[in-house]
């Protein structure tokens, strides 16, 4: 049992080196560390990380299968909403975040500890998303984060230190080649940033990407699935070459992101700009959200009015994701925005046939009751509907104020 | 030379049968007819199209090269300010309108026409975007919209009724058996609408797309492009393969579309929400304006400040987008947003590198002098820039308000 | 009991000339006439009208009091979101249509009309808002508008054509000196428009103004009142003066309407921009909506969140004033837009103290129990709520992107 | 001459006691300190302070004149813009912030300081204000803010501290009661903060207010003002009861403050939300700011497009305010942001007549030569400018999109 002068903290713990060199040094401040780890759908050796944090000194261990509440109440208001940074990212990182921090928070209470700890670096998002998620929801919790912390940081230069102090406190490390860049990986996505890819003018190299098959390398056929949502959220998944059906929220995400994979679809690779003001270069593996999001904005085309669809992409689109992106999300403002969200889905309800092939999702068709759409208004070959002289009305009204303003120019 | 009881209209003339017919018919209603065409990129025999004119009665004939003013005045504002409709459509017939409007009215004034015509329906957006402009540019002007007057549609039914007025005014008719969709077409884009289409779940066939090479038939090999910018617009483009290089704002535009069609670059298939409260399926090819949008949105990852981007997409993007696709160009607000545009674009010079590839367009590279993106800042694997305690400060204070709303709770 | 060849209507009736030419010009055309009112507080003989509308030709006569559902329905939420337009206007008319519209179907769909009718200029806003009111609750009906009709406004080209007709047919005119303008009542406001007003330089004389005092003729001393709200709507207002207390939602309203009224508070003067894309010159007078928009809007300065406030400033309150402004209270982006508006008020709970003198409400204080506000946060004068050096870390953070941006230049 | 083994710094200097005592304690820490004073039009006895700087030690004196350029490139843009914060505060402080922080870069820039330094407290908007801005002028300046120094804080915990400091360093202190609040004064404002002012439930003395006369004694009859504006900024102000003109752009002001202050008119309460997060109240005087804004808004409904003010407001009001009070004046959102005013003022020219009365600023009327306000059009009483017929095909179209949502519910 380690000694707790200083307190008990919780330890976001990856099993890698740096959150065991912090374990370690946390004990070695007089802190009982107890390690806590999120199953957000990441490839992970789940056994062997408890086995190493036992190891470095923890005095408990915490696993939290979060993979369900991970899709249902993150990824799939942001599938409601189009959520998207900055137009290309879909933020599966910052999406990930608020599960891990409130299954921390209730490990933290219920085992009584003073503290939560985290590895983030400094200079990124995540550290800033992990603590205003603790606070607003344990608004009096302190937190220690070692990366920010002087006499940890000037201790720790290099990886080199890092692995010095592994070997004397006696903590194993695999005896991998270091990949020359960064990931975090869950059910939604993996991201890939820092080391070589610090320069932004260098192309991630073919082995890089995890996820996903490469465009060249994916199947020389399209395949196609149809997805019917229910108040703008993916309800059932059918395949028609194979006629296999798939249900369940988490057991869809699961099935759309092997078909993305298999064909290539979701990679991306930008210079984004994070809440701490600096430019940071990432790639990124979405595969099933980048699916979702076509179908589903294809859906809203057929059965979302226009005005709250203009509304909602002015206001809730970028708003929700910025909140997200910038680590908001136990906030006033986030739980402000999402409150409109559903009364923008009541109609998003029908089916949706796309396929996929080589890196591309393509719309093939889509079909709802709704209503909203109606061929005879729309028709360009036949009267029906409403009458034609109404448009000149309409535009002898719209033009007053184009007139005027010509007029007076 | 056609009489002119009712005074003198400048006909929109496409060489098709609905205009050939509008036109034979207008100057039975006592008008004389001027034809204008606008080469707006459009594949067309335009030489065809004037004896036409000539040969159903029309007085006059003017075709005007409107491309040069097309690239630059309309689409590479729009590429500036990443201009799209509903998150999908690029707006190439909305794009088109006003340089041809503006070509009909200055052709009007000069020839002293009383009217201008054309034969859009009447459920269309395109009747509302011409006559917008119109007026925008000449607030007098009368205009002649046969599709909305009951003596014209009411005479012209369907098809047949047209063939058979063609036949009796001696109106020459192509024997190409119609397509079962309408098509608009010009340098930037093609769309496809009505018959077939109007069916929103009828997948487009193969043989409809006319730009693009299916994705399935594209080259099996990825083909790169560098495209350099300044000012957020592009201004030389390096094929490496090749070395070729292409300067001029047509050219660029036209080298961009040869190789995005070659590759299967810009399809598009939606349901959209015209301006007069319909809903409608369109497809669309807009190959290198999907080339550009791409390239230049990465580019202001790398060059623009996040907060001018944030609201640029906010304001810019949607209200140019809107105003673009309902036909207001020439109005007060169009004016007011694009005064914006080159405040936004001040920083965004670069090069960017991307290749094609079956429909994908995939940035492999950036760079730029501009320096807000710098490595040193947003490195994760080194110190500087700032110190890694300033973040906690920064957190510290970003959580005050939350801290303050999570104990209000 | 009148004929109906036409058909059944129910007219929109306030009881003056206009609406009574209308009821009997409209049973001259061959339509059953029923009559409508609604009390939404104007003043006015409401058993006078009954007489008239049945000795025009009414078959039938409705009155509906909808005072309880005007200001529950929307002056509250009005007042929850600061509901503004172009800035002043406090849209008292705009509100009121829609309870009218809706209590208008209600009868019609009872009595089984065909169709409804009102009194409305073709150039104003209110035909707008009552005809899309009525397509948004009952989409087949179908409208009479005299005033468009060209067989009804050409022939009623004046008053004294509309005098002559009343003559013709025996209506009752009450021989009161018309006033050189137009108004409309209800218990939110009054407003004035046309005749002499419509020279936007022309002063509106003083006898003018109904429902204030004029400031100069108010109280000399000012009059303090306290009103509690929870969740954003007032539920008690105490005079501290008399120690006189009021809850209830129609009683609260009415109280400070006559506080209002009698130190002169809520005139203005504005040219505002109709949906139909013209000008206007209006005056109004809204008396307790003056008082209630500046209590709320202060208590949420002490109560509700920064970022929330911005948010729903620039989401809701906007788009709800224009929603309402143009008539679009039953619409799809209405409810979506109110959906939002229960989650900005959970906090909004307090006690504001203003006072009204001379047609000023100023604020004298408020409390509150929330706990957004704290002092030992805010206080300049001592230490408390976080560290000074926090403020260096915060500036440092967010001035990264300024530093860059500043070196590029 | 001050020892300088640490450099030279350049103080913001306020001639009272916290800044006298930092001028001492940073030569005490080794700094040579050179003290500037901005005359933004604040009541001050600018002599006196120099002679104290002097006194206290530093090394050079250097007062700006800045009113001119505060009028002009500050307050004349708000203006244009109707800039407002949280709907009540017009930014007083805020708009001199930056002109203050230009003099003194350019004053430390030229006397090759190697610091600045202000006595902002760590808990404020002016520390943010005033360091953003040097950075955004000057990013490798460097800042000393000794209330964020714990050497300083710790010294110096209360007025008792400074005031033994002042002693002992024989700096002359006046010997008035201290008032229970702080105040910051310039041409544009007051504002009262801290002390009694602390509880948002207190209601301010009347002996604060010290820029404006009580509306209760402010004279008994109203006082009329034309103000005629080119291109939104006020060009000539006529007083008719005197035929008294004013004209220059800093004599405007100030003639329109004399006439505010006189009339009671300018003064507000209300609790803010500070850019750090926290809530805090302020009283504020500006007198001259309260006409302009009512006036400058006035004549944009008379003058300005409808569509463009909507976007102006959406997009310039609100974003120019945040930005000013959170103190990014020198960043290129802000620059971004005010590229698009002089399109929006283009046809802001006109005259309007107000009064002012007992706190009231009264409209009276408008003109302008611009003819986007057209009687013809929006005449109730006559036909003119359209036909009502038209109105019915605009309401046609407009319903199409209800219609549909109505039936599909």
């Amino acid at each position: 049992m380690a000694s707790s002068k200083q307190g008990k903290v919780l330890l976001a713990y990856s099993g890698g080196l740096d959150t065991s060199c912090i374990l370690a040094w946390l004990i070695e401040q007089g802190y009982e560390v107890v390690a806590f780890m999120a199953d957000v759908g990441q490839e992970e050796d789940f056994e062997a990380a408890r086995s190493k944090a036992l190891k470095c000194g923890a005095s408990g261990f915490f696993l939290e299968d979060m993979k369900k509440e991970f899709v249902e109440e993150l990824i799939y208001p942001a599938v409601q909403c189009n959520a998207i940074y900055e137009n290309v990212y879909l933020l599966g990182t910052s999406l990930a975040r608020p599960v891990i921090a409130r299954g921390m928070i209730e490990v933290a209470l219920r085992e009584k500890c003073d503290f939560v700890s985290h590895g983030c670096t400094g200079k990124g998002n995540d550290q800033v998303r992990f603590e205003l998620a603790f606070y607003g929801l344990a608004p009096t919790i302190k937190v220690v984060a070692p990366w920010r912390l002087p006499e940890f940081y000037n201790r720790f230069a290099g990886r080199s230190d890092l692995l010095a102090y592994a070997a004397e406190k006696g903590i194993p490390v695999v005896q991998t080649a270091a990949k020359p860049w960064s990931t975090d990986e869950n059910l939604f996505h993996i991201s890939y940033e820092a080391g070589i890819l610090e320069d932004p003018n260098t192309t991630p190299p073919d082995d890089m990407w995890k996820l996903t098959t490469s465009p060249q390398r994916a199947p020389e056929e399209p395949e196609q699935v149809h997805i019917e949502f229910a108040k703008g959220l993916p309800v059932k998944v059918t395949y028609p070459a194979s006629g296999k059906t798939v249900t369940g929220s988490v057991e869809i995400f699961l099935s759309l992101n092997a078909l993305a994979r298999k064909h290539g679809v979701g990679r991306i690779d930008i210079v984004e700009n994070r809440f701490i003001g600096v430019k940071s270069r990432g790639c990124y593996e979405s595969p099933a959200g980048t699916i979702l999001r076509a179908a589903h904005m294809d859906l809203e085309g057929m059965t979302l009015d226009r005005n709250v669809r203009a509304l909602r992409d002015q206001f809730i689109t970028t708003s929700f994701s910025q909140i997200l992106y910038n680590g908001f999300f136990f906030s006033p403002e986030r739980e402000f925005i999402t409150a409109a969200i559903p009364a923008s889905q009541k109609t998003v309800n029908g089916l949706v046939r796309l396929s996929c092939y080589k890196g591309n999702v393509t719309i093939e068709g889509r079909d709802s009751d709704e209503g909203l759409y109606d061929a005879k208004f729309s028709s360009m070959d036949e009267m029906g509907g409403f009458e034609p002289t109404a448009t000149t009305g309409f535009i002898d009204i719209s033009s007053i104020r184009i007139k005027a303003w010509a007029r007076a120019k």
